[in-house]
């Protein structure tokens, strides 16, 4: 096995996932999906249907984070916030240290069934301000991870200089399914509208002029 | 709350806890112990010994690194390896990306309760060639936390550079009662003498001229 790809079951991951396809083929890729307590865990009905649809592998890996707290997506007590455009700062829905945590998860399993790189669809542009998406991040994990282990696998963010617009457009030329992709935060029958992860995937669609089908079922 | 000590039960740890007390004071340290499967679970106990006798806060993090696989800590049917002098390399026990894993989680719980410092008593020299637990692995783990973070704690290793002769007596200092503490990788009634954590407990002991409680009792 070549890759690991993080799949929330997200538009994102699921362009991510095509890519790693596209590069190594099936076979040679392992999705994982963290089940981590999130509000939203709808998501991880899209990740298998994604799964599926693209013939990989799959383990899922359970961590409560709502051990943790802090966080509006794995604690009931904090609302998700509507998005405000202009915000600046990080939203309440950031999970502290997650994708430190997930990498981490990630890597020890790439260790041990020898798998050279992690898959993960950061990107930071539109993504609201998360600190644990962007490319000095990415590189700072790929040296602790060197470090830090026997046998690393190195990080790949191939859609982190990318726009939501230009990730719809690579989904549409990569025919990802979108109609099983997931994005609100709420993880309720129809997806809000209002947080910030309906808010971007709108912007994304429109941007890119592709029809969502989320948007009209 | 000024401190989070990663808090396993053994002696490193013991020793860090007291160091971290001694600087914070008792009400500003929160000990965290992680349940993450380990075949000598009976560690647990032992941190919530040194917990009452330090009189600091306590938490337990479960995260089931048995779903991960890979190691003779987390996989009963990996039998930990007897000790053997000389052997260069990385044994069965090593557990992958534990410490990235537990750094991760530990910083991400700082990060909700304000705490500046993550302790830990990682220490390199007579510990058996684990990877995570060396001085440039450390700093590089503090800078990726610092940049995927929104307030990212500082991790701390005071022991790092001592033998484990240097870390009794360091415990002897600051009256560690040592009988509490546990290392043996087994986690049988009596230590099994054998192991890798055993052989190194017992050179501490031996090289620092100290009784250990364990061993004659």
């Amino acid at each position: 096995m070549k890759a690991i790809v993080m799949l929330s079951g997200g538009m994102d991951s699921a362009v991510t996932l095509a890519l790693a396809v596209r590069k190594h083929g099936a076979d040679e890729v392992l999705a994982v999906t963290f089940d981590y307590g999130q509000r939203h865990d709808k998501e991880i009905k899209s990740a298998l249907a994604l799964v599926k649809h693209f013939g990989v592998g799959h383990r899922e890996v359970r961590i409560d984070l709502g051990q943790i707290r802090g966080s509006a997506l794995t604690d009931d007590s904090i609302d998700v916030p509507e998005f405000k455009e202009g915000e600046k700062g990080i939203t309440s829905t950031y999970v502290p240290m997650r994708n430190t945590i997930f990498i981490a998860l990630a890597a020890a399993m790439a260790e041990v069934i020898g798998a050279k790189y992690i898959y993960t669809g950061f990107n930071h542009i539109d993504s609201g301000g998360y600190p644990d998406t962007r490319p000095d991040y990415v590189t700072a994990m790929n040296v602790a991870l060197k470090l830090g282990s026997r046998d690393a696998p190195v990080v790949k963010a191939p859609l982190i200089e990318d726009t939501k617009r230009d990730i719809d457009l690579r989904g549409v030329a990569l025919g990802i399914p979108w109609g099983v992709t997931w994005a609100c935060y709420e993880g309720k029958e129809r997806p809000c509208g209002k947080c910030n992860a309906c808010v971007q995937r709108k912007k994304g669609f429109d941007e890119a002029g592709v029809v969502d089908p989320l948007a009209i079922a």
